[in-house]
């Protein structure tokens, strides 16, 4: 009776951990959602799937319904894997989930992956720190809680790196937000579907990336390692 | 020719990913240093192992000397892992590495791995974002470049949560910086040796924390999640 929070990593199915693997491959019962590349459910061939998968705006299913769900899988079975996109608990709501299922006497172990926030850059060539560019990165999530009438995020992080997950959606308005402490000639890089077949990169500054056409998924990141990235590309061709 | 740039995790065997083993088993050299957990080396069983790990003050093999073993091992060989603790590009100097390789025309590959900085907390359910608690969380590294005089770091950073890596040689002097911006009574919790061995976790206050003995390599978490771990761990006994 042991409920497992899983981190898939960030598309690709080769950057999936050992450990997760192993537990897709012994689990009774598998829940995931749609950020998890389905490829690797492949690895959970005897287990019940349940998908719980969110949109943007419209939800499938409500947390609450998704705690229920896992508490009452839990309850039944001995092995539950709750498969993640990236890491349960980087914006992955693995807390709530943890708490939920802990307040029901059920036994929870967290299987962290790579996030996409640094695993997603990294694959290109983009790294989120470098000696004498950046010495901090901020992850934040660009995607606001739909049930807040107010912009919760503060963007005066004083981070070298700022990173973006789900930040599409409100990019004009962040980034108007982050050019009042950053300068608009800051180096931006947007990528989507990052580790995925179609991924795609673009490059620009805070004042001038809104006027490219992106669609999510894709993450955002901001500041100097961005020209580092730059170097590493000419240096390629 | 190629070098791949692959992160080993944050210590646990398990916590590597798939394409990191794959990689190892197809080696022909593994160049690897004192973070990356010794276990995961067997599976490099055909592969020649070249240690170049860095002690803190006193250094094995300089950074430059790191980068020509690369260069050398990268002409000679098909297949070169250059295997390092957590991600190679958090605090790594895998970006260092990748230049220095492009510039002698060797191909390289990164391979992410889970970083330290949220894959350590995870494991015990400490939760580095929480719906309505942080969704913002800012990775810096404690350990000043020795050949600086000054604090590199300012420690304005506003994010919801702070996580320091190599935090424990400056811990005192840096959680006086941080005083300044948070209040002293922000909670914060120490993991040493993370995922392995030896684990040990101490909590506290900003105000209080330094007063602990605490050993490293240890990570260091600041901000309300720490409370949300609290409660985590009153569900749990």
């Amino acid at each position: 009776m042991v409920v497992y929070l899983v981190g898939a990593g960030p598309g690709d199915p080769e950057l999936v951990t050992i450990k997760a693997v192993k537990l897709l491959k012994e689990a009774d019962v598998v829940i995931y959602d749609r950020l998890a590349n389905k490829e690797i459910l492949k690895e959970a061939a005897g287990a019940e799937l349940i998908y719980v998968g969110k949109k943007a705006g419209t939800h499938y299913k409500t947390q609450d319904e998704i705690n229920q769900i896992l508490i009452d899988e839990g309850q039944k079975h001995d092995t539950v894997v709750r498969l993640k996109g990236g890491d349960p608990f980087v914006f992955g709501r693995g807390g709530e989930e943890m708490l939920a299922l802990l307040e029901k006497g059920i036994e929870v172990e967290i299987v962290p992956g790579v996030t996409s926030a640094i695993g997603v850059p990294g694959t290109v060539g983009l790294p989120v720190t470098h000696r004498g560019v950046a010495t901090s990165f901020t992850v934040v999530t660009g995607h606001e809680d739909p049930t807040k009438t107010e912009n919760q995020v503060k963007w005066d992080f004083n981070a070298d790196t700022i990173i973006i997950l789900m930040g599409i959606g409100k990019l004009e308005v962040n980034v108007q937000e982050i050019m009042k402490y950053k300068s608009p000639e800051t180096p931006v890089c947007i990528i989507e579907k990052g580790t995925m077949p179609g991924q795609r990169i673009v490059t620009g500054t805070l004042r001038n990336i809104t006027q490219q056409d992106i669609k999510p998924p894709a993450l955002v990141i901001i500041g100097p390692v961005v020209d580092v990235y730059n170097d590493i590309i000419n240096l390629k061709s």
